[in-house]
């Protein structure tokens, strides 16, 4: 069976490193070609030790015969170089926020730049498979989408969806640090972030325009009102994020009968989802440690009616470089789980 | 200036251990007397090393001669103790649960047992200090609030008390592992609890009808509908608490101004409080850590009308050992922060 | 190609656990079964999420139809059960101390108990690839080694056996909690070990003696006088072991070329071992997280002209469950990487 | 009594502040400036929320009025600035290398420069206070010893002063991460830094020079031999040096009865230092977090006739800060604890 060839572009971030630690090992895949601007020219076990074994150089350019790049440069840039890639007909899974708003309008006041390439925000497809799994499979251009939002749409999505209940939704994230990437500051120094946890982005994180316009997607009668809060813990990896909203009254039965129709309506809205697993009891970030899995846990708050979604992944893998990777394996008609199978590290 | 002979009840769990720190450093008090079952014989300096100074054996019993006893049993095992401590003339801070819910009724749910001394229960005064400061300087048993309880209600007193939100509200907490205690069990083990977020106790936390009590006291018409989700992260000490609720129209400006309307509100609320501070932007944990601080900061998601309102503390100092001591401060009719002014220590 | 058939005696603990997740993912291995005592009865997937995809229940006895038992058991306990696997011809590769002695006199000096079946003494192969490669490979019994002599018997082992040192040596090591088990204790307990680092162990740890025969074994003649100081430091997985030597007169170049002597030196002894990694900068445990790597960089400090050389290992793995899947291949004729390959999980 | 007016020079590093926390809280300073090049004009509390309370603006220049000045400036730029400070009479206490090491020539060797002031160096004294407390309390200027050497040079003061060893020793070094600064970088960034321990400046670190200084300073005839090496290990405070030497034969009594002579020793040569805890169990690096604590453990390796020597501080303060506020009492003339005497805080 032939190989699909692929590239990473910018492979010293977190996102990158992790796409090559999954990508080297994904047994359809031959990783051809890394690039990293600073690093160029080193080999990639130089700057990652745990990575000798690929025995890539790391490139300014990437290779000509590459059937697929993954694109981890930072929001903004990534931009500049994915229309090229298309236009040779290298299929495109874009790690940034370039592609994932459908309206252009949106940029200017998230990101702060006019988006150069509007046409291209309709035919990049968002790469979240539990929603769009047809579409991407048919895509050449793939907008993964951001670690936050993989965790809050696909808690939220069944009940969006089924309309159980009211649109206000509060979405109250905890992430590792890993998610602020691999470039040292102030706030991801070792001795500011360890035994520490505080709330940032209160305004407006970047993360909430997509997890709207996947929710509206779901429900477009529905006028959503979500606040979004993230906050930072000391831990490398994980995102935990506990959803609240009110349920719809009649629409589930009374008392503790509701969350196991709860749980039923979550199992039956993800039956063909390999990576989602309903839980039965409060999920821990622990048991996706390097893994695509999504836990997610629904729930009901007897005293108040509320309804309590808990779901948590792995930052880097379902939210970051495992999902890149359910996405090409999509593209390119691959069982959805192709070299995503490995458990979790534990503890 | 005669000193306070003080005594501690159960040394030996962290709370305890917190209280012999202060006590021992404390200008006004003589740590007279210490106890412990499990360690009673041996120096405190044994079991604690950064506690040999204080030059104290555990002992069975406490001295006779002490003028205040805090109680750092367990829940359940207090109330057995504090009346026949009272009936001595003693002053007792209770760091447990045992006194503080006024609705007798409330123990057997929530504690699972039937409260034997339900007419202290109208005696004793929820040691709040924020809220309560009258009524703690002539008490003679004060319940110490609840770590949780503590950073709940004081994020959330002004707005309540002021009728600016509905009274659906939403409490999402994170906190360091110490406030589970010395008590060795697989949640708190090292190589679970590193590397891990989760959430806990979803189907209703002991710390919430205390919230409920204080919330409601405050304004007794509200109908309080509030759902508190406690999650732990892997820090040792610090709770955050991230509150949520739907602004009332037109108590505050619109826009920006409402923000400015709100901070003022809370300064104003919490002008006699030493130990509050309003912060201006979101405080970490880490900016209280080993000191009585609790940081407030009120703001409003101006997209959806939202309230939130973060707060943070040391579990252990404003959420337990701190707090008692104020409590004491107030009782002996000390300045309110004898004792408690160290900074910070950070990072 | 035929399946191996295991099982795993005590899988609740993280050597049992991290058996289970290797060998679930091992392309030869069907994992048939697993006991556990205390969790006897439970899915496997109820005491651990991240191993429900396994499907197995815990029992309390194994099945009949087993080729190879690994023995997760404490030391004492193991000593019990293997010798009735052995005579119904089931190959054992035991995670305990119990067969690790060549020397039956020494379990009563360093684990407190007369040996059962010093007979076995003879016949268990201490399992250390690297060193015992052809008596594994047709071995019945491997007694594999501890997480600390692993790291410190292949970082001293080719100087031992060129007798470049003096016979002194200290070999400072670090590990992390999850050496210390599953079980919990106040030593490991969160609030404790997290901000900590300590020394423990000086007077001897056990797994002295096996370092000692090991490196004995390589060079009879040396009169070895080690001293060996195990250090706690707060992270999960990992060890890191520091160890010095003076160097013999002679036997290297003067100066800097000493170093590059060393490392021909050293990866010429490892030259077959592919989980060997020799580097040319001091490592770090994270490049081996979750996987069966040994770094080892040996150096020379010129200004003293002492031998320095820095090992490290994920104890979980190489030191223990990854080594004992190694060994397994070796007794099954399999290439000794099978199921092995996996990269580290970084960061 | 009259307060001693103190400033700070780059109080926005973390020894810094650390000086900013206990020159606040110390009964007999007055903290009237500090200065910081980059957050000139802020407040120290916009900077440091913990440090909001002193009430202090971080200034281009020291205020004139100035009894004694703390410089936190780096290597090599605090020797551009002591001098002029000496002229005008303001004692200093300088946190830098820059007048640590008596010769002159290894300054170029080791840090790259030379010292353009090295009159300077005769009569600045190194501020430990434990052997050198008289000439300090004569002393105008102190070079505040690195944190390293000040666990290493009191692990090994007593038995190089009474020759019990042979002049080889090792010294192993685990170091929490603040340790490196608060500037950030990729080392010391928290995804690298946390779940990793690794050894660094095997080469030859910076400590080693003051180390050898003030132990041969003990015994000029000693021809000491000293290989150190540190480790960083994810911690944010706290630095455990563990140390090694063989015993010269017929100094101490045989067997367990040396251990005993070893502590009495150690407790006889350190009987007027206040800081100073001689334990008779290893000691954690916790129980002297915050304070001013040095803990040192003595002990022989039965096995080998080897001494180990443990001791423990907090980098920040015993190693730094705290330090730096015993040599100013010291100078000025106050009891040596004085504004020091805070309980660790713990866990």
């Amino acid at each position: 069976m032939p190989q699909i060839k692929a590239g990473i572009i910018n492979v010293t971030g977190y996102i990158g490193s992790e796409l090559a630690r999954l990508l080297y090992q994904h047994p359809q895949v031959e990783l051809k070609s890394v690039t990293g601007r600073s690093a160029a020219g080193q080999e990639l076990g130089d700057v990652f030790p745990y990575l000798g074994k690929t025995r890539l150089a790391i490139k300014d350019q990437l290779d000509s015969d590459i059937d697929v790049v993954f694109s981890a440069m930072p929001h903004k840039s990534s931009v500049d170089v994915v229309p090229s890639l298309l236009r040779k007909g290298i299929k495109v899974i874009d790690a940034s926020a370039d592609f994932r708003l459908k309206n252009a309008g949106e940029y200017p006041r998230w990101y702060g730049f006019n988006h150069p390439s509007p046409e291209l925000l309709k035919e990049a497809v968002y790469g979240l498979p539990e929603l769009h799994r047809d579409d991407i499979a048919s895509a050449t251009l793939i907008a993964n989408p951001g670690c936050y939002s993989t965790s809050a749409v696909l808690a939220l999505a069944p009940v969006v969806k089924e309309e159980l209940i009211y649109p206000d939704m509060i979405i109250d994230s905890k992430s590792g640090v890993s998610g602020a990437g691999r470039t040292p500051g102030l706030t991801t120094h070792y001795s500011e972030a360890n035994e520490n946890t505080c709330a940032y982005s209160i305004e407006g994180h970047r993360h909430l325009p997509e997890i709207e316009q996947e929710l509206r997607e779901l429900n477009p009668e529905f006028s959503l009102s979500i606040t979004f809060v993230p906050h930072l813990v000391p831990m490398t990896r994980g995102i935990l994020s506990t959803c609240y909203a009110r349920l719809r009254a009649g629409k589930l039965a009374e008392g503790v009968k509701a969350k196991g129709e709860l749980q039923q309506l979550y199992r039956e809205f993800y039956r063909d989802a390999p990576f989602i697993q309903i839980t039965g009891k409060p999920p821990q970030t622990k048991h996706a440690w390097g893994n695509n899995f999504c836990f997610i846990y629904p729930t009901v708050d007897l005293r108040t009616g509320r309804l309590i979604v808990i779901s948590c992944l792995d930052n880097l893998v379902k939210g970051g470089a495992g999902q890149a990777v359910q996405n090409m394996n999509l593209m390119f008609n691959l069982p959805e789980t192709t070299g995503l199978e490995t458990l979790a590290i534990y503890p």
